[in-house]
């Protein structure tokens, strides 16, 4: 099986030129078969306000109304997807950028109205109805492997933005982490996937101010120890969670680690390697 | 040799929901391989000045300074494009929305400065330096048409927006009725290739104010004929003289006519075709 690396850039790098310059370089040297997957970034933030976009909250969460659909669709799937391409064209990638309506490369169901069966202090109360609006949720059957590897074995490079659809007409807004990690999943039946997430800091630390100390490979039976003596704590629950679950799903690999650190992945002393 | 469409709409069929409806839908049921060209509308205007860009004009044209490439960037390749594309997809069209960088299917040169030679009542006087800024300009290497055979070898749909690059990173604002012939041209080494311009009227009238009186085919030969008894006139001038462009390198045929009337493209009655 060939191997094929899913990258996932977010807007820490996206909004700093100079940081996309040097990854999207290492980006283009790094050898094998690749697909990007790029997040937000401020720029849709800042368009919203500009066109008075009230942001509406819901339990701390954004929800996607039809005015901020439209600024994100603008602003992901055109401003910075496109000269995303173009940036990787000059640098020597065939880089074909892409939404998941493109090929329908990612079709999404729109995250279900729920009502809340317990309130919460300064937040919603017990009965609110929550619509998120048209934000995307994936399943096992999101990704379309098959149109994804046409594009591979055409020697293009998929650039992939937070952009899905319902395969009835409708755009959505659906998180990066789960696009990449869906897409991961459904290409390891056809190549050997390890699965990239760049992201602040160096990886997994054992001391969370000291950069030294990145725990260098985590097994899935070590997990719940990591947990126990606080190494994996927070944020980063979540996150190594999600990872060992799509490992668990056949992705041979997760990194975690600092986009601008990504040239080591070829040596294996990039972030924090997961594996079964 | 198979057949292949090009099909180019304009802001009259972009701007319009229930004509872009029925217009996606012609364009799903029509047999055979087929790529889609669409121009901007009145969205990116709108939105311009929403953003409070002063639009910038030189001689009646628009200049394309960095905001307003920054607009046009969002609204065509965003926007109108991933819009089109998932409406294309419910409707049974496997489309795939591409900019001219994405698989660098178009690569374009900025459009040279030029300097006055003459002076004009009312415009630039001679000795005025004109930039349109980020404006491309296409010739007979533009186009990649090896790229675009594999995306529609892969039974996929390109849906092209007016927007290219320069392969070092640079997007421009390209004409979109210019993208479509070029399309045309280059593909014509691979396809028996026709190319369809949907306007605002039903072809080449002998009367002008008489929809009746579509002219059904003009040969190249005839083509001077029609331009001195005045049955050319006009805008129609330019616009057939680049259809005949397109046919002397290699195109079969090009028609001018109605969006709504594409589906008589099957039957031959849709407006004006050009031939050799």
């Amino acid at each position: 099986m060939d191997q094929l690396t899913i990258i996932k850039i977010g807007g820490n790098v996206i909004d700093n030129s100079e940081k996309l310059h040097h990854f999207l370089l290492d980006f283009t040297a790094l050898p094998g078969k690749k697909i990007l997957v790029h997040g937000g970034g401020k720029i849709a933030t800042e368009l919203g306000e500009t066109l008075g976009i009230e942001a509406k909250m819901v339990d701390g969460r954004r929800i996607t109304d039809i005015e901020t659909l439209r600024v994100v669709t603008m602003v992901y799937a055109g401003l910075i997807n496109k000269n995303m391409v173009a940036q990787l064209q000059a640098k020597g990638s065939n880089a074909i950028g892409l939404s998941g309506a493109d090929g329908n490369v990612i079709k999404a169901k729109k995250r279900p109205v729920v009502t809340k069966t317990y309130g919460k202090e300064g937040g919603p109360q017990a009965g609110t109805v929550i619509d998120y609006g048209f934000v995307g949720d994936l399943d096992e059957k999101s990704v379309s492997a098959i149109t994804l590897d046409s594009l591979l074995k055409a020697d293009l490079v998929p650039v992939l933005c937070a952009i899905t659809h319902d395969g009835e007409g409708q755009l959505f807004n659906t998180n990066a982490d789960t696009i990449a990690s869906a897409i991961a999943v459904a290409m390891s039946t056809l190549y050997e996937t390890r699965l990239v997430y760049c992201f602040e800091k160096k990886g997994v630390l054992k001391d969370v101010n000291d950069d030294a100390t990145v725990v260098r490979e985590i097994k899935a039976n070590e997990f719940e120890a990591l947990q126990a003596d606080g190494t994996v704590a927070g944020g980063m629950i979540p996150k190594l969670h999600n990872a060992f679950e799509a490992i668990n799903q056949g992705v041979s690999a997760v990194y975690i680690g600092k986009a601008d650190e990504l040239a080591e992945l070829a040596s294996s002393t990039f972030g924090t390697k997961m594996l079964k």
